[in-house]
């Protein structure tokens, strides 16, 4: 599939924008016009650059408020036109957006725009130049893909015919279905854009969150797929306009943008392949996605393994072993194994720096986030040493793909040869529950496109959390039956001054129990720092659950808190925070499936007001 | 009037805010439940501590989902109401809201409702306390106060009655004018939000964009007019949801919000008289606005003065004096007089740090000032120096009141002593056109409030502008001749962080011409540095509008942008940016009264793209 993506999608300069598409992998741009206008590049320049980097000039854009004006407008539209045709041979360009009028048309006359697209289509002509047509959302008097196709069919041009906007179309709610009619030589164009869903007007709507495919809630390969059904053989395009794309890495949101394409079309390859039908996009496949069945381990880097170490063993995690060669120590309890890793670490109190999953072949994992545009990790394993594929995500958490059911490959490597229950008592930890990781602002939509694509993981409803310096955004991740979880939060930028003084928020790492109150309380006769629950919220509690008195106290007594839903109930608490981490412990009772969201306030407030004080 | 504030307008632990309140001068708070939940403070210190600060604790909010349902559920709810009641009781609270079910009410049965909320009542009424009954906008079965009132009304309780808020009112559309009807006795509570005219859910809207009265579109004088024709007497409160003041800080939020209510309740004093109607509310009138008549002054700080006295000379900007006592010099063309300050300013290139305006009665502008809250200027002058009014505006820039065509007061102080007309030539810059001045995100909406009220000006819609890091938000404030004019600009981080080392992003002052031309080569011919204005932008101006070919050979020889509406046209240019400041000069022709938003991409573009190279 040939694959382009409008400029107006990236912040920077046209220049820095054309290198970005050619790094990230595009084979064409569309030339948004505002970009080259206050570009110093005179368009020769721009033609030369294009060459030189192996990018086609796809489609220039957009020109508008053309039909259904007084004579004397149209005129003025012509003379406008024209200037834009002349400049576009410069450019060696040959594909002209059209879009419906939004601003200046008066006149509601399908016949009157049909002649007036004629006379543009044969002035284009001389210039060797096509017209694609589009019908925006909110166009005076077209605004759906129906209307100005029949416009194009009336006009009756070699050199018009139609642009499709999935975002024009979708946002409308209306069925793309009858796109696969359309004779697909007379689709010039078509440009993707995924949006969340939302209540608002259009116009806004489309202008500030528009975002990649896979990153909103429009089925986006229905919508290929009845493009690929129409014939279409031309290039796919991404066109966005999205507040946080406009101010973000250039080169990071073209291989989101690129990475948004790469799973559409093996999506649409899929649901063409199921249906039986061919295509002339020439979609290409990614290597299967797979279900991970849960975590391999968690890392840990910090400049000082001590308190993190004492920490785990205050919560019952055993010492398994030191790394034969690198400054690294694994943990384990139950099947949740943790890494703390003192490599390259100076100056890091400590951090969640990684994990691995466990899939069937992580050969194949890894080859599907490599099409993905997933960027490795720089490899620091010897020979004899297991090569686990590690990519980074865009919150620089590294990612591993590990082997169902094989961690002997890398225990090894740590003087374990025994698989599991090496400890003396029976770990009252079973597994790793979730992580917690902090997403900055800017990547947040390319983190979940990430995550979702490259590990496969379905997104839940997201949330927002009071805290006392803002609302915290929360979106959870995870596999159909929840072997692996990862919360996903961006902090508004005062809780983050206020949380740490090196404004980051922490991660945090939960681990899974069969029995919390015993687990407390061992930790309690350790000496470990829980994280203090303010009284008023068990008075809350008893309002609002019908407790035991007993547990009521229990729970207050261990700084533990509560939740229940229609299934079963959900105890929790957390530890301290040691530099940028702290660890969350969860028991799961019947069958509850949540994280305790009505507690997740209580959690940030108390951090505050922890936080406060010792910054006092 | 007394006023009220609810603890989640702002951002912090419960202690904070309730400082916070205190010393913005609020008589008392409401406790939104959750602001205790999270706070170690026990009740009985919350009591103690307001006690101590002078606040009264109006209301305990919110007590949700309570009537329309199913009897097992009605027990548990008044279970929990009894729970809190207690609560309320050691806080020393008297009143309690009840929002109108939106969750849990399965029977749509009005003499339910009743009959539900009178049990409630009787429970309620054992510990003294009165419950006021809000429709939530999004309430199940009830979401008009009209029907709120009807149940109030039926349940015929002597410790119940109805909350007002304009948002769930106005936000539906619904007329306020019904409110006069109800016995003003009858209504317990009423609370205050304003919101931007938005077009989405109004749950999203009410959660995340409510802002203080006056920042908002709601007529709030008319709301607070038909409460207080109801005979009301009470408290008015504050409810804010808003995502930015969560975040901000505490204090400055606070004295914003009572700021908003002098504001208000003195536009509704002179709404009420003018009807002639009395009110129980003690609304407090202000010392009137007044209109400004011009710029006095314009300040630039700087270490070095060199470089601007260069740039003023230029644009044929005289030098009129240095001032007798101090590091400061005075400029001045026409009527534009620009002061160029080197107290205090170490470290600093150049800024735009304060202006003064003229108006008929300087004292009485600042007397109103005061009363709004504006943060004094600490005084500078001696006894027999100018003392004029001046304050601290919410982004920092001090602003001064001096008296209408009495410049010689204060030019004194430069040994100027005839007033104007000094030059040897008549200058050509008439006055200042508008100065632009940076805003942080966080202050955004707290600066129109402050510069709409205190300087009195009006707000006219804002604009967008992108830009190659993000879109830049831009509001004009300007008096109703256009006599004074501010355009505020919110920057997205990126581009402050690409477009100045120090993360600012520049100020300007931009003054008028009546021929720029002459005034462009007069500044060439004295070497000054223009802001250069790409080519394609030239070509693009020849395609939209149809200028004589020897204008638009000026035009680009001179760097000069041009816009044209109905009106007029409009001609301008920048100057290069010294420090964290530049300049504009415009010509207005016919009538014109932009500020050429088509070309602002144009000058964002070209400043960012000067930078980066100046980065190189």
């Amino acid at each position: 599939m040939r694959t382009s993506i409008a400029t107006v999608c990236l912040s920077g300069t046209l220049e820095e924008k054309m290198l970005a598409c050619a790094k990230a992998g595009f084979d064409g741009i569309e030339i948004f016009e505002q970009d080259l206008l206050v570009s110093p590049m005179s368009p020769e320049e721009v033609r030369a650059l294009a060459a030189r980097l192996g990018l086609t000039l796809d489609l220039f854009q957009p020109f508008r408020d053309f039909e259904g004006v007084e004579p004397q407008l149209l005129q003025a539209n012509l003379h406008r036109a024209e200037a834009k045709f002349k400049l576009m041979t410069r450019l060696g360009m040959d594909m002209m957006l059209l879009c419906s009028n939004v601003g200046t048309a008066t006149i509601n006359d399908d016949e009157l725009f049909v002649s007036q697209i004629r006379q543009l289509a044969d002035l284009a002509a001389g210039y060797g130049i096509r017209i694609a047509y589009e019908a925006l959302a909110w166009g005076t008097y077209v605004n759906t893909y129906q209307h100005s196709w029949e416009i194009a069919r009336q006009v009756d041009r070699e050199n018009v015919g139609i642009c499709l906007d999935s975002f024009h179309i979708l946002s409308r709610g209306d069925d793309p279905e009858a796109i696969a009619q359309i004779p697909g030589e007379k689709i010039f164009f078509v440009q993707l854009a995924d949006a969340p869903v939302l209540s608002m007007d259009i116009l806004s709507w489309s202008r500030h969150y528009r975002v990649f495919p896979g990153q909103g809630g429009f089925k986006l390969d229905e919508f290929l797929g009845a493009i690929a059904r129409s014939g279409y053989a031309g290039i796919i395009s991404l066109e966005i306009f999205n507040d946080v794309f406009r101010q973000s890495n250039v080169e990071r949101t073209a291989v989101d943008g690129l990475r948004s394409l790469n799973l559409l079309q093996s999506q649409t390859a899929a649901l063409l392949d199921a249906q039986g039908i061919g295509s002339a996009l020439a979609l290409q496949a990614l290597p299967g996605g797979q279900k991970a069945n849960g975590f391999d381990f968690t890392e840990i880097r910090t400049e000082d393994p001590e308190p993190v170490a004492r920490l785990l063993a205050q919560l019952g995690f055993e010492f398994r072993g030191q790394h034969r060669r690198k400054p690294v120590q694994l943990f384990s309890a139950g099947g949740a194994r943790i890494i703390i890793n003192s490599q390259r670490s100076r100056g890091v109190t400590a951090a969640v720096s990684g994990f691995g999953v466990q899939v069937p072949d992580p050969a194949a994992a890894g080859e599907r986030a490599v099409q993905l545009l997933a960027r490795p990790v720089p490899r620091q394993h010897l020979r004899n040493e297991a090569d686990l594929p590690g990519f980074n995500a865009p919150d620089n958490t590294e990612v591993f793909f590990g082997a169902t059911g094989d961690a002997g490959g890398w225990e090894a490597e740590f003087g374990v040869h025994e698989s599991g229950a090496a400890a003396e008592h029976p770990a009252l930890i079973q597994c790793i529950d979730h992580l917690n990781l902090a997403q900055p602002w800017q990547s947040f939509d390319e983190s979940v496109l990430f995550y979702t694509s490259v590990l496969n993981l379905q997104a839940l409803p997201g949330t927002e959390v009071p805290s006392p310096m803002g609302l915290v955004r929360s979106q959870v991740l995870a596999t159909g039956d929840n072997a692996v979880r990862l919360a996903l939060n961006i902090v508004p930028h005062g809780l983050e001054e206020a949380i740490d003084r090196n404004h980051e928020y922490p991660e945090h790492i939960a681990v899974r129990t069969g029995d919390i109150i015993t687990l407390a309380r061992n930790a309690v006769a350790d000496g470990m720092d829980f994280l203090h629950i303010p009284a008023n919220y068990y008075e809350d509690l008893a309002a609002r659950f019908d407790l035991e008195p007993q547990l009521l106290q229990t729970l207050q007594e261990l700084n533990l808190l509560y939740d229940r839903d229609e299934h079963g109930e959900f105890l929790h608490f957390y530890t301290e925070t040691i530099g940028n981490m702290f660890f969350e412990v969860v028991e799961r009772r019947d069958g509850y499936d949540g994280y305790g969201a009505p507690n997740a306030p209580i959690r940030l407030a108390a951090q505050f007001e922890r936080n406060r004080w010792s910054r006092h």
